[in-house]
């Protein structure tokens, strides 16, 4: 049987395991209600944002009482004070997802992404909610190996978000300086989403490995997040 | 005289003053480089967010070193706690003052921004710089009364932001769409970093009063960061 002190401890992990798996379900759902230009959808996924930062307070309050009723030092004080790191960045995650929805309630009834750019967004969209999958997974198994792979992901979001500039850029861009807007923003956000993903990644890799993702030998390249 | 305890808390709190000094004043120099096109005043910035890093991770390392041997309860527990979050904030304003650095060089030997913006850009720059000034000033004293003035400070960031906002939807816009995306990005990094000096001066708030800012009667208008 374990104790109450690591009873604390992993009851932190899994509201972290739950914030990841609420903020990649609202930014799928946000994606969707941005494209369909579906306003209940966008709603829900605004309104549901409020969950996220009360669980964010919740942890952050048991993390304070953990530290200050069992005093823990080395390892455990480091997961502990890095659980607070990461829950931060998933709290900024689900802000991100509510910005995609506000986006989409702001140009309803349109779709506030022009339908040349539609399968751009919902790739972005799925793979910020895939990379944000790979991070519950992580923090919930501490795979290394599955935390590297997020670096990867994170390149494909990089030419995603590239690929999407340079039709911005393109001499045939029809569509307007607004949505040019909408568009550069929204970039933006699931680029910053999928930054958050892999900065928790390398979290987990640092507390099981102590060192940092970008220093081991993983023969595959990888970057750190922005 | 002050105990090694104190010594370090009180050194954290040095440092935190220190990284808000070094943000805002890159802000500041990041602005005239966008302004002025000035490549190696953008260089400069871009270069010296590292110092900003170095700071964040040795404070970082202390911290958790101060828990770890002097176990602080209570209101002491917070401050530490809370003084990592804080460094997490302005080591993303420096990110932030690097954004606009890297903007200029990317456009030199252009300058980012047209020249009708050139004045509003100015202010969001400046405005950016005071309040991490402020900012500073806030970790610095506690005055609680500087802090709740970050909040008005911040509408008018919010107030700047609408204004460039509306010059790029103005039909009149003639600076075609890769100015618009520079200036849309641009914005935002001042919108941010605003929110974060904010957010610093909130949680000092949080300490000095136990009450969250947005919940002091000041008979002011004030709004929480986003």
């Amino acid at each position: 049987m374990r104790d109450t002190y690591h009873e604390e401890l992993d009851s932190i992990g899994e509201s972290l395991v739950e914030m990841a798996r609420l903020v990649g379900s609202a930014m799928g759902r946000a994606t969707t209600a941005l494209l369909d230009a579906d306003l209940k959808l966008a709603e829900s996924v605004i309104e549901g944002d409020e969950k996220v930062d009360d669980l964010q307070r919740d942890l952050e309050t048991r993390a304070i009482q953990l530290l200050a009723r069992q005093q823990p030092v080395a390892t455990d004080l480091r997961i502990v004070v890095t659980s607070l790191r990461m829950s931060a960045d998933l709290e900024r995650s689900g802000d991100l997802a509510k910005h995609v929805a506000k986006l989409a309630r702001l140009r309803y009834p349109q779709s506030a992404v022009p339908g040349h750019l539609h399968a751009t967004i919902l790739e972005m969209g799925q793979l910020a909610q895939r990379l944000m999958a790979k991070c519950a997974d992580v923090i919930s198994t501490k795979d290394v190996d599955l935390a590297l792979e997020l670096d990867t992901d994170d390149d494909a979001m990089d030419s995603l978000h590239r690929k999407l500039f340079q039709s911005l850029m393109d001499d045939r861009w029809q569509d307007g300086i607004e949505t040019a807007v909408d568009v550069t923003l929204c970039g933006r956000y699931y680029e910053r989403f999928a930054d958050h993903a892999v900065s928790c990644a390398n979290r987990v890799v640092y507390l099981v490995t102590g060192e940092h993702a970008d220093e081991l030998d993983t023969g595959a390249p990888v970057e750190g997040a922005q």
